[in-house]
């Protein structure tokens, strides 16, 4: 399995993901703006890991604060907040992951010196980290268990295995459970365009853990759907609404309307921090429009006329209609959802 | 408008597709195996372009042949015939065109010299050519007549243009016939992976005409679906079955099924010749399976694992309940289609 991310003394080791599978390309980042940069262009994606990458982005900058007191840091950790949360604004988790290093922050630091702010930092960071990896085991289990059959034939789209989490995955979490249980047959990977997360990133992680895959063009899915068989189809999430209308890389919504006609059922696997239970369904999720030119460039060549415009939306919402289940680290959400939802953080809640 | 094939005396030129927009390569084939590589390597493609092209090839190899006496070059013309049949299964434009000459031959050449009958071929295929320009004019006016509205927002996938034609076009004649009506607000453009032929040689028709577009991954054609307003979608066919299943390039069949799911209604645009009545429906249509190279690099570059496999099926299959109708250059054929079908070919043949 491999670590996209690992964190030293003075700086964040971060894989370069735009350069994969072909060129192993590490970036050393060793200040906020750099991580906040590398969130932006991708180098580092999926949205797990980009709330780890930001909960180490700020341990990096207090580390370097010249401030002896919480008082004269409190402003430019606020500032590094919002710098973070303004990198990508569809997924929660990273937001989510703020509002709680934020009410950390809150409760602690001014009552303590700069230096024990800054190791109860690390201390979340390295928590949230290893959180994911214990979440995304259980969302592999659990999403194992609710398969029947011996030998499946799985779709996913874009990429939710170890690069796109602390390890292991969500998605691609379950696929590699049900692997481990000897009951893939077959993984279909959406190339998944513009950015091709799915042939060089999910195929990359496939390859390495030996699970029979081939890629298809996006738009070949229902093609496949209709003449070879497909048991089930799971993708990750950036943002799920309490109604369970789920934001996801942009085609995801395409494959669930495809899915939906063919029988086929949907599922979104993910942790309970990319729900956004103030969101109260799909309409309310900002959705991000990146360049055109992801779309008519391909590694700096330009693939249409020059000038043309492309409509670059780098999300789009499922509706909580065509999914069978949410698969969390608590187990799998069925519909209704707004009930199930809510009644599932209200125990976690009584629990906590 | 663009001319993308041209006929000299001795020798076809060709623009090399695989090149636009960004350079224009033109092909002197001289012989009829160039032609055959040309349709196979996608240096000409469209199903009605491939039909002509085909149709010269068989002129060049006539004009090259020693055989004084078409007795001892029929069984070179049959061989001919089956080598670029072969070329590309799907479409069936190539193949009816075929089956015409070989019949035009079998009834004409025995009695003839051959340098007549190799002007008779070449006739044929001027008239082949001609007509396709005639009937993509028609489809044209036909698909414009049947849409009301006077700003339109129209989606299509792949080319159906000037490129795949002999001229004007099919799907894109009735975009073409709209604007010239001042009817298009915006054109929707699939960017048509894994060839790209959308966002390289659509985007780059619409960009000679004037008329506003902009360009899409496949998969966001759903999102624009939802968030913005799409009156109606317009693709080409290589296949249409007796029942109106109808073949043509893949990522067709996703749409259909999106624009469905929109109640986005959904047309197809395509000449008579591309109607193969003795299919009877869309799972007699053999699909042309295409390299997964084609998915996995990108200009030379790999953009997945080496070693990676990927199911490239260069078509698929839309379902006739999928479409809202046919535009031909005899009018827009409706549900229910096998009726309608065999009601036009009857009337067709009366009137012949």
């Amino acid at each position: 399995m491999f670590t996209a991310m690992t964190f030293q003394d003075n700086h964040l080791r971060l894989i370069d993901q735009r350069h994969l599978p072909h060129q192993e390309v590490w970036v050393q980042a060793e200040h906020l703006h750099q991580i906040a940069e590398a969130i932006e262009n991708m180098t580092v994606r999926g949205a797990p890991a980009i709330a780890t990458a930001a909960a180490f982005a700020l341990v990096l900058d207090a580390q370097q604060a010249k401030a002896k007191a919480w008082a004269d840091y409190a402003a430019d950790f606020d500032r590094n907040c919002e710098r973070l949360h303004a990198t990508r604004p569809t997924a929660v988790n990273l937001a989510n992951a703020l509002r709680s290093v934020k009410a950390l922050a809150a409760k602690f630091a001014p009552q303590q010196t700069m230096q024990v702010t800054v190791e109860k930092l690390l201390t979340f960071a390295k928590e949230l980290e290893h959180a994911d990896l214990t979440t995304c085991r259980a969302i592999g289990q659990h999403g194992a268990a609710a398969q029947q059959g011996q030998k499946l034939r799985v779709m996913t789209h874009c990429n939710t295995g170890s690069l796109a989490t602390a390890g292991y995955g969500t998605a691609l979490g379950v696929i590699r459970a049900l692997h481990s249980e000897g009951r893939v047959e077959h993984v279909y990977v959406d190339e998944t365009r513009p950015y091709l997360q799915g042939s060089r990133l999910t195929a990359f992680e496939l390859q390495a853990e030996g699970i029979p895959y081939s890629i298809q063009t996006d738009s070949a899915a229902a093609y496949l759907m209709r003449y070879e068989h497909v048991d089930f189809v799971v993708v990750g999430a950036d943002r799920i609404a309490a109604n369970g209308d789920t934001a996801n890389k942009v085609g995801t919504y395409s494959l669930a309307i495809v899915a939906k006609h063919h029988g086929v059922p949907f599922y979104v696997a993910a942790p309970l921090s990319t729900f956004d239970l103030k969101t109260p369904d799909g309409e309310a999720i900002p959705i991000e429009m990146r360049s055109p030119l992801e779309v008519t460039q391909h590694a700096g060549h330009a693939v249409a006329p020059y000038g043309a415009d492309a409509r670059n939306p780098s999300f789009d919402v499922t509706p909580a209609e065509l999914i069978a289940g949410i698969i969390t680290e608590h187990g799998v959400i069925r519909p209704p959802f707004t009930e199930s939802i809510r009644k599932l953080f209200t125990k976690m809640k009584s629990e906590s």
